[in-house]
């Protein structure tokens, strides 16, 4: 752990690209990015910090977790004092990989993965708050539930980012139009025309959002080491990146590990059944895609054949 | 529909080895078996056997469902009126295949699958009841629980079948170990011992448990149609025929329809996730007893090999 000097604090910003948790606005508590990359995370004084910060020391010194699921989580430098950013003094901040600076204009979903956020070794009252939410929201029914989002319009519309308010109270329905408006090119004019035009170079593809969605499956099959709870997944890519036929990758991090316990030899089978129910909608946006580009090929006359990526030749 | 004849209601019976639910015995209501393979389900007033009912005309005649997976479930031959085990009159009763009928000394595991056994539509009575008996057993831990069992243990000591009571209070570890013993050739002896011996012929192998909890998984990474809450896969061998080297297959049956709901497009990441935490505890009691043999062997100096079923040749 090392204090900052002074003159660092002058570099350090509210991010641009938060889609869920506390902003660090108006005197309020939160999160801080500097320009090298690195994303300082106030530790929160409940103990919900600490947790988040011993996660990440035993995450990084366990050798039972392999380079290929390593790569889908934030990298830690530790905890900094600093600052806080409602004036408040001196705090201990965990510094963080900045997951977003590698984007230019980034679309990002948080997406909270389980059909519970609650533990069995929590207060009853922490579970009976949870219970409350998960089935207000989509966490119960999907097995996940949005927590925040940011759609790039395009130069001149810029973002689309809907409240907090409007978020928590996403239907079923609104998620899968969501799911299909985040990989459109005319998102803009409404969900039920979203062409998802993009979704067999993000969703789809061998390096695309499936693929390793699909990785993540497999290791969570298998490991017994974490129960992430109330953990979430981040999906981020460059729509101009992509509009522009450049190579952007789409990524997956998770993120949020306040509420991890110990999986003492059994599977999250929590985290594991959300996750399949993603997987699940994600296919069925990149298969009704392709439905549509075959379809759109054979009624524009084309001599040419739909490729597997969904574009007509 | 049908009203069975007087002649008939002598050949019914108390089921010898129902492992769970309501018994037919000391004047209460219960499932009747008679000896042509059939199971007699009385419908309960409350509308749950209305609904487990409903439930078996919708599956029967559903085209979505593959053959395959169709095995999996009990053949329904609709419902009957007869008279009720607790001698309170005539009383609709589901009529089902019986499933044990083909096996002479049967050991049983009811699991009941889901980390949580409620679903979003019930009352909040009825939620906060289930979530309770689902944090005090495993359900909630483990993503299933062990809902009760009969061990055949042998001529002599016949079977193993722990009370109500004990089965209610099973830990993670009691379900591990019952998992071991269950396929244990010396389970009278004592958990710790439990050799896993006929692991390789029940659990492994391309017609064993583990073969079919896999085409399951499958069907429900897949399948949107129902949400099956509160259901149990029964687990059914029999030991003596296994003892005897003969081919008896290890069956699965799902049982218990009543809390079936309509899966509305998402897939039933409850049931998947407890399936999978399932899958991995009958795969870890598989390798282990494929490592204990392997040292069996080393440490017996044959000069044979181990086979894939875990025997030395």
């Amino acid at each position: 752990m090392s204090i900052a000097h002074s003159s660092f604090y002058n570099m350090l910003k509210v991010p641009e690209h938060q889609v869920a948790g506390h902003l660090a606005i108006d005197g309020k508590l939160g999160p801080l990015v500097d320009d090298s990359g690195r994303f300082y995370k106030p530790l929160q004084g409940d103990g919900r910090g600490n947790k988040e910060l011993a996660f990440y020391e035993s995450f990084s010194s366990d050798t039972r977790v392999p380079d290929h699921i390593r790569k889908y989580f934030p990298v830690c430098y530790g905890s900094q004092l600093l600052e806080a950013s409602n004036g408040s003094g001196l705090l201990h901040h965990l510094v963080l990989q900045d997951i977003v600076s590698s984007h230019r204009n980034p679309s990002i979903m948080d997406v909270k993965i389980g059909s519970r956020t609650w533990y069995p070794e929590a207060s009853d009252n922490y579970i009976q708050k949870c219970l409350e939410k998960d089935r207000r929201t989509t966490t119960v029914s999907l097995g996940f539930r949005i927590a925040g989002l940011q759609l790039y319009e395009g130069k001149e519309s810029g973002y689309w980012r809907p409240g907090r308010k409007e978020v928590q109270s996403f239907t079923v329905y609104n998620v899968r139009s969501i799911l299909r408006r985040f990989v459109s090119s005319n998102s803009s004019i409404g969900n039920e025309n979203s062409d998802c035009s993009f979704a067999p170079s993000i969703y789809g593809g061998s390096a695309g959002i499936l693929e390793q969605l699909l990785e993540l499956k497999a290791w969570f099959e298998d490991q017994t080491i974490y129960h992430f709870h109330s953990c979430s997944l981040l999906i981020l890519f460059d729509k101009e990146s992509v509009s522009k036929g450049s190579a952007s990758v789409p990524e997956i991090k998770l993120i949020d590990f306040a509420h991890v316990v110990e999986g003492k030899g059994v599977i999250d089978h929590n985290f594991l059944g959300g996750l399949c129910s993603l997987i699940k909608f994600v296919s069925e946006v990149l298969s009704d895609s392709k439905e549509s580009s075959i379809k759109d090929c054979v009624e524009s006359e084309k001599p040419g054949i739909c490729t597997d990526n969904g574009n007509c030749q």
